[in-house]
């Protein structure tokens, strides 16, 4: 059954082309559906279309199909073209005529359109949780090991005095960045475009206002063909927010990887968090990581193939825009994954002590030293020359104690300041 | 001049290659180091490493560099590396070491870090400035034609009534979202990363809470590695916000050089903004449009090169970097340009009267008429059939008066509505 | 059971996120991975590693395990990670010690990119044979519509006389780029990695040119180290001829979807290939290539987001390039069935006769006017305004006999010669 | 000075926009132009158009303006528009009318079309002798240190023995396949496009055959639309090579980085390439690598950037496509000063001797060792318990002669072979 349906067969071969796998997506879409149309039932009610008789058996009856949903018994079999359909076939079979009148002053377009706004902005809320729970994790593991140092690099070349706090709350506030653009894409998910019809309204008085309500939207998308333009344009804002998310991720699992290679050697993880050969004992596969990393730079490509499917598509819908879901949906299963895992695996994580006593890492404190003879009155290049002609010597002996002490140094990491950043947007 | 300078020469082809276009660049960013040099100056009087004299004669010295920046006359020779080089050598020729001074505890990657954060917040602002500027141009336009009505297409099929109304305000709309994403990357730049020096902070006691007030930013980017680590991130958010309201601008640009052919005509231009032929006196080409839609859809390029060049590189500075600025500063300059050239064109826009009365349009209101029938009582099948068999017979003519109700429909546009709503994020 | 199981429990969470879906796409290499494990016996007999009476039982069983890959009943059950684990439990079940003596010399990632450059060296093949039936399609229809007319446009803007003929073999025409680029990335494929192991070889004295001529390879993938990186470059290298073919296409389809609508009217199809409205008569929706339009645009974002996963790896495996399979895989059956539809939904094109009839496209034929005057012996300026004036005075009446000759022009298709071109490539 | 001047004035702000920057690019495809038009003038004089005496001036005023772009003082001033406009003045300024015959049957974007071609020819060759270049070294040097090993490694975990001879010579291997995308972007170079006028052909009786020859193309273009839609099309044929041969630069720069960390300290240079810190001896900043990876990562985008100009256009020219030549260019001069920076820089390599003999990388031996002892008869699960059990107790001594002898092994690299794979596309 296709809403669209002509009375003539359409060949076998274009069903299969054109339908995709609508299906599959659409069960994550499911409540969506249902809860739009109790919204849409309640305000063709409230406008004489649909009778309170009739509204009862709806909201009963839609209710009964969510419970369906949300135990996992709601299907949609091949005969269905997809949700909208199989939810209309649900009800009609059921209540007759009134499981029609939903569909009053709809568009199978605008159906979609709702329901990928409401999944949306439950998406983005729960990546906004995750990255919340790895903020957190992160402030933790930078407060328990704020002391133990690590050497800075630049260019891949050690540099400076780092420390294991520096890094974790650097991926932590990092990851403050990411929220402001899910943030954003919240705010485009938040409106309402329920009533766009086909993309130009329609001649039935419904009540736009009502359903933003009804549906807990905090705006109306007002113009109808702005909603429609909403279409590819909503799930590319997400994917943006997604891309920069999954960047941080994968830049972090980057450094992991390195970091847990025999040639650095700073952190590890049980076994049961890695793969490994029993016959080169050392051999830690981070493959975790990897796959994060590999997932993640994959995400970031989200944005692109969204780009590449609507660019210079003239205003109106077009059948192009089917595609869009299929690029959304997955990836933020992917991405809610992925920071699951990462949780799940840095909470394992085991750092390595003592790192910086190793002798190639000795010079990092040299600039240190030059500082504290500035510091005490010597002019700069003499102490430039000084700490330069003891090095030359073999006479440098590195002081371990670093004693950085502004704000966001080694010594001073403000770990309260950057949860309140984090925290003003929650 | 380099910062880095090791006292032999660098190779001179080594040289050519590592430079690259930075001094071309720099220039766009000149104002803003010199801003952050004031305000590093100020803080190290603050905390003793200047005297008041020292600051008295770079604070001075500085403003006048500032004004060759402002009028123009400001250069970087091909002797300075880059603008902090030229800055640097300007104040040593004048004050001698005081100018060395205010290079204590920065470096130069602290300084473009610095300078881009500066540049990015005022970038920002002109581009909402701009979108602002077009937003309340297409209102006015909506306001103006509103009653003037078009086809709205779907799938390219004429398909129902919409308006010129419903099409400038639907662009306008679409741009709030845009402006979320500006807002958006506008956060993450008003974060002062000064003082992260080259990564990982220092050993002096600087107040980074007083540069971050000097310079007007709401925030400190706090952990030194995660300042470090906004070098590109930054970047890639701000393209982020450019490619979404270059999509904006580059489908508008479709549609009107779509609506410009001549089996559309649904809009023209005075000669001065089209390009012709005098032998083919319908020609209008719409070079203007299909440039906007060019230059716009190269720009959503962007966050893919900085992804790129970004992508996969361990935490740390690495010279990579450099590139990113040189994908940011013309971008902004392009989107800047198309949203101008926008602006003047659409305010020069002319459109063509009673559409819809050409006999190709007249089955838009077909659906309105069914919808009458049922809002009259007669059933939707009934009133479905009515209509299909007067069609069917040739019998169907059309009420060209559309009395769309609702919200967001060609009768009611609630232009004010939407201005509020985009209205709020300024 | 996994090929680097360790003895302990991995745990489950880690399980699931690790393998993703590498049994559902490893069904599409299975038929090369046995294809590689026979010829991998073969050898391994060759130089003594296998008995002449294992290698019996080993061929045997492996054509078995053949047939049910043909048959559609080789399943990969969840307690298999892979294709690889599937196929040597099957032979040790069946044969005991023989069936792990193939892994001598092996390792995973050397089975996996075995099946790969196989798999692509057919997929290559398939799609260049698509894309032959595409373009003989297309000569057909060419050589039966040459003497259609259709305006040419330029900037959209109705310009130059064109022809149906013209069309349809420039389509043709531009394939043998794609083909170009299917070829090369061919010979990519055509190389055999088999004996890379982990990636840098292995100590047992394997015969590559043997088992390079037993799969049929042209050539040898040299290097262990080259043949391990071409795991991602070889996908990358397909997925640029998969973008070039996918471009063309969509070209294609949006010149049919525009072409389809009302305002051009130039081509359509019959209804079973289109959908539609019944009380909307002229509406034919172009699914069909609003979805090839749509997915090929998409299949242009794989390159990159291949290029996204690989990018900045240093040499040597990493996990991540088990995610590159799931981008190529999928790829190449959706470009195969865009391909099918598209030869499908051409072969029932139905054009529109006598279009440059209507008025709208009159000044066509006035560069043509000039053109003749010109050739006949009156100065171009002359002849510009004697046309020129005609226009202006409305006395313009276009000849619809279009008289040009050379190569390539509307008179003069020369299909010939493009066949030529393309059958040198097979 | 505009080719398409309609006699009222264009209005100066438009005018800047749509110019850009093709003055400045144009300089690059001069040479290009006065070719094209060289041919076109002998091909008008063989077809009636040119008298011999025009010939005569214009090749020999043709041959002049050669002279000044080889020379360097061929220039194109702000009045006009670009290439064509200046080379079209300078003849009319010096022969009059005979200046302006050469246009006949021609259109401004035939000749960008043809100056494209021919410039891609050469651009592509020039790129395939550097790959060439660098191949010649990457053999030399593997074959000059095909005896010093390296730890190979895989997820980043020391895992086999490798070494320098296999490490450069992968990289010379996987150039071929870089060599191969780079032949079929010539072959979509190599076909000429003149005579397709604005995209239709023309009614003049030209003889595209004979400039097909006049210009060294192996073949035609044959059709006028088909080579009209070759504008974008070449240039992201072109690009995906580029594509290609930078992603191997790339890798081998990460490498680099990663190789001269001193966590590594594989290889290193001298000074003069490398920056660094006087305070920090050990520190060798990679710039020239970090630069190479960075922009070769984003040469990477160009294929992303074409495809977004061109993505979605219909058939025809659009002004669009002006801006694809600005994105090719300046990516074929910043890719052949990439692989000039390379191979000057590898020919300073210093490469450190007795890496394995470090403690840390002993197990890479510990496979060598159970496959001697399987090679010696002990089955596989025994051979592998006495090596695991030696290495428990600490017993295990490695053996750091490695034995490798198959072809692509580190103890037969057949650097023959993969040069003869190379040279057979030369």
């Amino acid at each position: 059954m296709k809403l669209w349906d002509k009375g003539y067969a359409t060949d076998k071969k274009i069903d299969l082309f054109t339908v995709g796998n609508d299906r599959e997506l659409d069960l994550q879409l499911a409540k969506y559906d249902v809860l739009g149309n109790i919204a849409q039932s309640r305000m063709l009610n409230s406008i004489g279309t649909i009778t309170d008789e009739e509204l009862k058996g709806l909201v009963a009856e839609l209710n009964n199909i969510l419970k369906t949903v949300e135990d996992g018994t709601f299907t949609i079999e091949d005969s269905f073209e997809d949700v909208h359909s199989k939810v209309e076939w649900l009800l009609t079979e059921k209540l007759g005529d009134a499981g029609k009148k939903i569909h009053t002053a709809r568009s199978r377009n605008d159906q979609v359109l709702l329901d990928v706004h409401l999944y949306s902005k439950d998406a983005i809320l729960e990546l906004k949780d995750w990255a919340k729970k790895l903020f957190d994790l992160l402030i933790e593991l930078a407060e328990k090991y704020k002391n133990h140092l690590l050497p800075g690099y630049t260019h891949l070349q050690v540099a400076m005095p780092s420390s294991f706090g520096m890094w974790f709350s650097a991926y932590a506030e990092s990851l403050i960045d990411d929220v402001y653009f899910l943030d954003a894409a919240y705010k485009v998910a938040d409106q309402n475009p329920l009533g766009s019809a086909a993309g130009y309204g329609s001649s039935f008085p419904i009540d736009r206002e009502m359903t933003t309500k009804e549906l807990g939207f905090e705006n109306l998308k007002v113009n109808s063909v702005a909603a429609q333009m909403g279409r590819g344009k909503l799930e590319k804002s997400i994917s943006f927010a997604i891309a920069s998310l999954s960047a941080t991720l994968a830049k972090m699992s980057m450094d992991i990887c390195l970091y847990m290679s025999q040639n650095f050697g700073f952190v590890t993880f049980p076994d049961e968090l890695t793969t490994g050969s029993s016959i080169m004992p050392h051999k830690k596969n981070p493959d975790v990581f990897e796959l994060i990393r590999g997932k993640c730079n994959k995400l970031q490509a989200l944005p692109y193939e969204l780009t590449l499917i609507t660019n210079n598509l003239p205003s109106g819908y077009h059948r192009d825009l089917q595609l869009v879901k299929e690029g959304l949906v997955p990836s933020v299963s992917t991405l809610k994954s992925c920071l699951d895992m990462m949780v799940f695996s840095l909470e394992n994580i085991i750092i390595t002590e003592n790192i910086v006593e190793d002798d190639k890492y000795k010079y990092i404190f040299s600039v240190e030293e030059v500082n504290a003879l500035v510091q005490a009155g010597t002019p700069f290049r003499d102490a430039y020359k000084i700490v330069g002609a003891k090095i030359q010597k073999g006479e440098f002996k590195p002081d371990l104690n670093v004693n950085h002490t502004h704000i966001g140094s080694v010594g001073n990491l403000r770990l309260d300041l950057i949860k309140e950043k984090m925290e003003a947007n929650f």
